[in-house]
């Protein structure tokens, strides 16, 4: 026996595909689960993991200590619930999950005595999905969140470290489970809400030769995968109603400003979102 | 006298002082007047432009056979008021207005006989301003938009034209001037509105550490010069009140997606955003 870290991950796809070559990379030897063979065949041709299975991977359930899973949130409880009799005593493993609340406690609840699931979040990805788009490059720049519970251990927080070190994020920090889905309902879901209601109230693609960059970097990410982004949504859709609120009611606020024609309160309006925006720059 | 061609800019700030800093390097003699002293001395120094006054400047008026406009809006159609006496038989000039309807129209009425206002609108800014930040790079991507009317000669257009070329424009173009102000009232003036209205809606810079990619290029336009968008939005104000009321709608019908936890109208949300982004992409 080697001891060479393993760790088998669960959902091959452009995150799940992206851990196995990052930890890959670091000396891990990485196994993997996925539905699709295609992502198996072409991972191990790759060379980012090492063994792989479809179907009949319950012994490599039974074998593994440490575990990652790389799958949509309603996939990711289901599946534990399937086979977590198979899970063996001191098995740890982490998520990668976008949402947490309805995610942490459910699973949680639902483990054998000795079993420990971490949650974590790693804040990147990008406009393509699979495999097959697979890099490391994305985890940069990024940040990794831990959310940790009274459920969890120093040996379980350690996993979900050095997981966030060996694949290179740049910021490792911890939230409680509600503030994290509070942060993500206002710096992702929110924005995400707002580039895809601008592309869907009216079809303006015959000003594509007009737009700046303003127009694009705010559309960006309007191209969106929909039954991810809509499970996510749906997951946390009572702090993203909040967010959508506030924020309608503030664009409201301009808005009379405009009819009003009364030029010093939009004035205060671009103070305001000009000194709150520099602090954004400041902190990076 | 030599046949350099010569231009007389009006403003030398981040566009005036950009514009001549651009068509210095091409070979124009320009001279420029400006309110502020150290402009016009830095210009020089730098030596963007050869000529340049504060005060005393009606004979550099009533020699220019050419001139570019580069005032905020409302400062704009004062100063062609005031000065338009001096203007020579035969002059040209254009702008760089951002809102064209409220000025084009007041301004080539108030012409006398023989002077011609070609209008047009470089699609290129920065978060910063003033001649101290000038540069050509930001005319590189950008779209010059010239918005003719009946008024305007085959002269006219030819000085917008060689202006927007010998800048370096990627795109040069022309809109009627109604087309123009609804095109700017959606890909610049929403998105801008947008951006402010959600760095207002509430102080969340505790959050900056948590913010990735989206949320920074959404933001990114927040940074703003409160006078001068506050003039734009004002000017343009009944369109870009149009476009907050199309694009509200749409994010509030999202909200109700969200309460009904009607998924699959999320999703059809999600496939339009994609497709119509996509076609922005495309089109660069």
């Amino acid at each position: 026996m080697s001891n060479k870290k393993r760790v088998l991950i669960v959902g091959l796809g452009l995150l799940g595909g992206s851990y196995a070559m990052g930890l890959t990379q670091k000396g891990w030897q990485v196994d993997a689960i996925d539905v699709d063979e295609y992502a198996i065949a072409y991972a191990k041709e790759l060379g980012i993991i090492q063994n792989g299975a479809t179907v009949d991977f319950e012994e490599m359930i039974q074998a593994a200590d440490r575990m990652i899973f790389a799958l949509y949130p309603a996939a990711f409880v289901s599946w534990v619930e399937q086979y977590r009799h198979l899970f063996r005593k001191g098995v740890i493993f982490t998520d990668v999950s976008g949402v947490k609340c309805g995610i942490v406690q459910p699973i949680q609840a639902m483990l054998p005595e000795g079993v420990e699931f971490i949650p974590s979040h790693p804040m990147a990805g990008r406009e393509v999905s699979g495999v097959q788009n697979a890099n490391t490059e994305m985890f940069r720049p990024a940040n990794f969140i831990i959310t940790p519970t009274e459920k969890n251990t120093a040996a379980g927080l350690a996993f979900a470290q050095v997981i966030a070190e060996d694949l290179g994020f740049a910021h490792i920090c911890r939230l409680t489970v509600e503030e994290h889905d509070r942060m993500i309902g206002y710096v992702s879901q929110l924005t995400h809400a707002i580039a895809v209601s601008l592309m869907c109230a009216s079809d303006r693609t015959d000003l594509a030769e007009y737009t700046g960059d303003s127009f694009r970097d705010l559309t960006r990410i309007a191209r969106i995968n929909e039954v991810m982004w809509s499970e996510l949504f749906l997951e946390n859709r009572e702090i993203l109603i909040d967010e959508i609120d506030a924020f309608t009611d503030t664009l409201q606020k301009m808005k009379q400003h405009l009819h009003q024609q009364d030029r010093e309160s939009l004035k205060q309006m671009f103070r305001t979102s000009t000194a709150r925006r520099a602090a954004f720059d400041k902190k990076r």
